[in-house]
């Protein structure tokens, strides 16, 4: 009987080593082994109470994994390609130290759902830190917004001057999209943490399983309900990863606005040296070289979601082999998004605003016309005719090279006949900013409101 | 003053008849025009409420705004390129109707909020008629199952025969990834719900706009709580697209077995003529079509998605034109998504099954070795001791072209002592299916326990 | 015999209209008609040639075909979904005219090498067209440069201020982007210049057939040698949409910049108002919509990549009906490189540059101190030192506030005693600007020897 | 002076470990090292023709620089990560060696333009090998092509039976493919083969750099004409991986139809034990898990050029931190694919054919349905009238349960007079397969002659 391979019993000669090589995941895949030894006590346990494995077995089985869990911790736990996988090298070690009880675990199931389930329980781990991670960062955010509620910058549109908002305001968007990726990961925590054990290779198993008990020995929520579908679904790797996307979107828009601001045509902040790097060649550089990588990180990965996909399309029931590409770029992606946001929670403290040239900032752009127009429209003009009149003072006051706050009186009233001296304060960028005290709006009122409400949902 | 654009105060020389057709939306955002007046209404009326509106106003603009409608649906709206979008046709042409009642109606917002309330309206309707064809589909599916609860197939992995499975069990998988699809059409749908109108363009407005009374007109669950992120999230329409592509990748599954079941090697069902067409030069040709396309446009779907995210992707804040670029793609899910689903439902109803060919496919392919390995754990052999004896024995019958329920009882009794003339019942494809009767197994119990769970969460 | 469906006498029921629509392609495929019928000509011809059709019906089919253009051509010809394509609709047509001759044109071919000859021949005069496209915006760039070989401005790495550079400098940058994007055009033409003509529906005919001069009259370069391959082969499109990837993502990093050049922190540009549009609420908005968008479509042009690599992973040969989605991405993705290249090179010609915001931002950042490193190096220090003595330097005036070239003499000299007074020449842009004066350096003579270099490549 | 980083001097605290950690490439990118020494090298001695080092310095740089190629090689190199990547590793060991020699190295040049140059000069190489891995492959299956010339298989289209081909035709349509996929490689190496060394940090270099020389040593083909262009431009990269992408694809193609052969319920092909792996649970499985696993990767192929494109979308000039995200996915991208061809071509030697499988298989489905209108056709009907008839002739046969070569005379006569004894002669598969001798079609005689002249061209 071949020592090394568990089915070769069929087999006409060994597998090549290229193949074994190409086919092997224990490179990578013994990453899981905690989890997998979690599983396996669980499995046990089951068996044993449904009359399946002896209570000498179990215990056998117990000290045997506690051995090498301890193995696996020291570093001292041999991983062979020859086993492929860590499925198979846990359990010929288990062999090797508990003789015939390590052959009995595998009873009543297969790797298809043994590995699916140690997926997910991995994963539920994870998204569990990363939820906690996103709200780290959420709070490193609202400490921002709080102590720059009243720092005045220009809001941009297609990158023009818009309107004058309050910094604050504009980190409180960064925490709203990142409530919604907290949400996300909660919704797709809930189908991660369903239990494919019991499904064996694709049909099911004739021993009497009690996958209730597994699940909560695991703690998890639901079980799966068809077997066929509980080893072939890759359904919470493909979401997790698409909701991995979008945290990184966020955060690559964040780090394109840092780069911009921390540049010195913009100058609106400064990012602290530990966060940058210098040149080799060029002695004065101070680059932000971790928002251009996070924006760079976020390539890849959707290149990993798209991976995903594409790994699923036209995938015939039940397990293939195919499914095994699923594991590298899901831990990749795991690691690129807890690397990205503990960094980010950690570069934000040391972001350092500069509201004087924000403010110098909103002076160029003609910020306070809509307060302008909205001034007509409240003496009476319709709102399409007041746009109309601003834009003209806009170009005049343009071309004398001006603010609009700036134009004298009766330039004002030669645009409209509505403008009086009151005008003068709608014009200014605090008089915009304080008039916009509404639900959601920019109003230093509003985003000391929305620091609160935060900070209460995060306590 | 120039007549067509609205901004065309402070521009020199108008926009140029290429420019126009490159940036104007009107050809598709046309079909938001429902939505777009839908949300007008109740801007109005909350602004009649917050006392910036005449009641005066307010009437005319009901009124007009009926009359619209009315033109819309008789197809006698005249869509122009010159005013660019879906808005300023619909604000043009109520203002010529109602004067300058329609110029007023604009106040207190910017076509920021008004084009993602607008999408967000819209999303949320083509979701829930999402939700109901995907239930209307898991009906098809569970009709099939149920009616072929009792039919035996080869369960596959790898495309290598592995066990019995019944027919019905392998339709219910699939009623269970459109399970979890129907789940995330509702988380999406949660987020999708929430109203960004009052964001204006991008900081809030100076007007004291009540937003709770326009969002619960319009039937919102939540308020966007940032003015900045409520104009520049697309959060919702990735996500969206992202689930979307998920029902795409189950159907393009299902596709993949119902092509490779109707090819004459599997034999396996039959699709009706009026889902299949023929050959312009093959006279014998009936093409499963329906099917290969449904895979196809999988990556048509798929392909939106990574065009959407990388719309995003560093995008800073707020609203930049590059946004305009998230309305085809999503549309053309929706449509996709739409039509796929309505055309599955029904031509999953005119399945034939072919139960003769699929059990002759389970006698070729040694599907019950698994079962003889556990009789054998169960007389008390270690399982993977009993793995290499049926490795042993599925060769020797592989070798001599017969199947393991044709070796005699003493050829059996060579490869294990353990091996008792009871042993052929656990060989037959039925004693297989019926041995795996717990939670989330094969056998035909099972199946028609979850036909009734299901039928009952349909109900 | 049913009029409609060619395959009919082997259907028991017709199609479903639901079926018929969702598996329809003449909604979109009648654009090729034009192609369509050139290689219909083509096919007639070789066929008289080869003795398979007589001369009446050549000249019937001929005289026929002529009728349809000019229907096309008047928009008088009915396209049918009924008749589901392109190919059913013209040869329907051509049968109403002309009888039997009409239905002996398909002798020899089949729709499957039909379709794959009509997109070659489509695409290959669009490669045409874009190539020469890609050169018209070249030239745009290349008259930019030689106006501001003498312009300088700020180079960037990671968006801080690096090292001065001229802007015509930069300008050639994309001109050496666009020749590699035509480059590759050029390659991919060759490979889109095959004929399939000839397969039939997959295995080759039982006609005669010459192949060669089917591929003379229609001005093919090769013929595909192998009829499998050429009916299933999808190649060309999916390396045509990698190469229009490539070059909208260089027009999307030029649109970035040009985004970042007209906002008023940087101020660099003016685009010219005809390719801009304002806001419905700020009056003051002037928005650069043009390069916005392109930045988003370049997202569409690359989900039209994905969604064509997806449709052909793992299809087994030869056609399957997932191939027709090949159609509409590779139509948009055309229509959008071709309208996109179009509108830039006349953009181009309408930025204003605004050489004094260019120096004033050249003078915040030290732009220079990299030519004092290598002012240093030459006086004899290893560079490594230089560099570090230069960071001393910069960061003391960066303290000072003041630029290198703002320090006295003996501040410098406090650096290192090998500073003389020399070192002024280098501190300046234009010293430091025209000290890079070899091949594909940023010295102004450099600019005019490369655009002159492109210019002859251009004539 | 902090002795690690090198520029230091401008900064106030160094940079935090989970920095380090974050932005370090030294971990993946000294798989550079051989190809950097490589271009130091060059740089060196055209920097001492030059007149820019002496020669005792470059005596110095290049004894030094082969102790660490020894090193290297001995794996005695310590790679730091203080020292962040590849270059500065070796640029400091080389000085701890030699001393200001080694500091004198980096003159005239800087990491930007050192790190495009690496990666070239790296995946030219990675290129050329596979080039010829390629044509590995091509070889394999021109024996395979050849041996099967006269092997009769049902060429499907739709998964349906449609007509009969050649075994070997079939595999040519594979070499086929292969060859533009070696066309594409060489035509990206075209521009793969281009020296960026000169632009320095983006600007180009105050030294006499004489790039034509450095160049010549490095056997670049041409030097790129623009400093900008040089640093930022990584087309090269994605044109690699776009072509790599599509030979995964034509393999994901040939891997699903192996996996489809080697189905019991196809049987059209065995591959050989050494390439499968069997199952932990069911003891009769050989899992055809190569294929599988190369449908799988060409997954994260995809994934790979989806990120790296993203990567570059709308990044301004010239270099960015982004960029450093190009050489994971580039690496594993040539690994990938690199790994795969091997395995394939050595696979496809342990590949046995079943001639009679395929041969029965033939005989279901009508496959020479279309052989029998050509046969009416030639008897003068016009074709769409003989493809009616046909498909009456096969409606009545498969009612009768029977192929169309198994009805008598008398009945197919019932369907037209124009029909003989003769026909019985283009109603065998091998009469269809001999029928189609012309250039491309797939008589036995075609295949042999494109087996000869593949030979030629690989030769």
């Amino acid at each position: 009987m071949n020592d090394n391979k568990t089915w070769s019993g069929r087999f006409n000669e060994p597998v090549s080593e290229l193949v074994k090589k190409y086919t092997g995941s224990i490179d990578f895949d013994k990453r899981l082994a905690k989890w997998d030894i979690q599983g396996s006590l669980a499995h046990a346990q089951m068996l044993q109470q449904a009359g399946v494995l002896s209570e000498k077995d179990l215990n056998a089985i117990n000290r045997g994994m506690e051995e090498i869990i301890t193995e696996i911790n020291n570093g001292k736990m041999q991983w062979l390609l020859d086993l492929e996988d860590v499925h198979m090298n846990i359990e010929r070690r288990l062999t090797d130290k508990i003789g015939d009880a390590g052959k009995r675990l595998h009873t009543g199931r297969s790797r298809n759902d043994q590995v699916a389930t140690d997926i997910r329980l991995w994963l539920r781990d994870e998204i569990t830190q990363i939820q906690s991670l996103i709200q780290s960062l959420q709070s490193s955010l609202l400490d921002l917004a709080e102590q720059n509620a009243d720092v005045v910058m220009p809001g941009f549109t297609h990158l023009q001057v818009a309107q004058p908002v309050s910094f604050g305001h504009h980190m409180l968007a960064y925490v709203e999209m990142l409530g919604r990726d907290y949400e996300r990961m909660a919704d797709c925590r809930k189908r991660v943490n369903r239990m494919p054990l019991g499904a064996a290779a694709l049909a099911g198993t004739t021993y009497p399983v009690h996958r209730e008990i597994t699940a909560e020995l695991l703690g998890f929520e639901q079980i799966c309900q068809n077997s066929l579908d509980a080893v072939s679904d890759r359904d919470f790797a493909i979401e997790f990863t698409a909701a991995a996307s979008l945290v990184m979107v966020h955060l690559s828009r964040l780090s394109e606005e840092l780069i911009l601001w921390m540049s010195p045509r913009f100058g609106f902040i400064d990012i602290a040296d530990r966060f940058c790097t210098g040149s080799s060649i060029m002695p004065q550089k101070k680059n932000p070289d971790v928002p251009e990588l996070v924006r760079g990180k976020t390539g890849r990965v959707i290149g990993h979601l798209t991976g995903l996909i594409m790994l699923m399309k036209s995938q015939p029931l039940a397990y293939n082999k195919d499914n095994q590409e699923d594991k590298e770029p899901l831990f990749d992606t795991v690691d690129t998004l807890i690397d990205t946001l503990r960094i980010y929670a950690d570069m934000m403290r040391g972001v350092t605003v500069k509201p004087e040239n924000m403010r110098a900032a909103v002076m160029q752009g003609f910020a306070t016309a809509t307060d302008l127009a909205d001034y007509l429209v409240k003496k009476g003009m319709p709102f399409r005719d007041s746009h109309e009149v601003v834009a003209q003072a806009v170009r005049y006051a343009d071309e004398q090279g001006v603010d609009l706050s700036e134009l004298p009186l009766e330039v004002l009233q030669g645009f409209s006949d509505l403008i009086e001296a009151d005008v003068y304060d709608v014009l200014t960028p605090e008089g915009s900013l304080n008039a916009r005290n509404h639900l959601g709006g920019t109003s230093p009122q509003q985003v000391r409101f929305q620091v609160q409400r935060w900070r209460d949902l995060l306590a």
